[in-house]
């Protein structure tokens, strides 16, 4: 059993839309993320995903309006609701979801990661 | 569907060891607490349990060791393991395990609260 240090791990890679697991607890799994650009639009239709930004703004587009999350904010994006991540500049995200998450949800892609990183 | 912003949601309280549901996913709560002084002893037979500290260093006294968690760092306490927070100074936690966890776990006392408020 040893701590975890956000910094260090957001200092162990640079790459985009490609979240690393940092944790997993009662099925769930903790990921660190980091944003640039615009992502795909996607659901997830069994988990709901929470993302903590810890650096940067977030805007998080959904069909109806668009959340800015800024650093030290969550949001609960709950199962079947469409969501889409931009990041004008670099965010840094930790994400608390299911193990079972697929990042892009039902909208397979280039951003597809299926087998991700431990750090 | 809000995002949800940690200082404003620290700022509602300030009672120690009573955690705060300040989010829901998964069957996961996210909780906010405020803790000083020494806790009890404990464990949860059935649940992980993840301590993010925002604000000021937590001593987790486990049986054969104690990790000093810093802000922005966290600690996964796997089921079944004891442990006892301790905070010399106070410290600010933010909490993620499942909504059927009792803070006390498996040690009832004067610290125990079944009927957690959400903020």
């Amino acid at each position: 059993m040893e701590k975890v240090n956000l910094a260090a791990k957001f200092a162990h890679f640079k790459d985009h839309w490609s979240p690393k697991i940092i944790g997993e607890l009662n099925g769930q799994h903790v990921k660190l993320v980091k944003l640039q650009g615009e992502f795909v639009w996607h659901k997830h239709d069994e988990e709901d995903e929470l993302f903590l930004v810890c650096k940067g703004t977030l805007k998080m587009e959904l069909r109806d309006k668009t959340i800015l999350i800024e650093e030290n904010e969550f949001l609960i994006v709950p199962k079947g609701i469409e969501h889409r991540p931009v990041a004008d500049e670099e965010v840094w995200v930790m994400l608390f979801e299911p193990a079972t998450t697929l990042n892009t949800g039902d909208a397979e892609s280039g951003f597809t990661k299926r087998e991700l990183d431990r750090i």
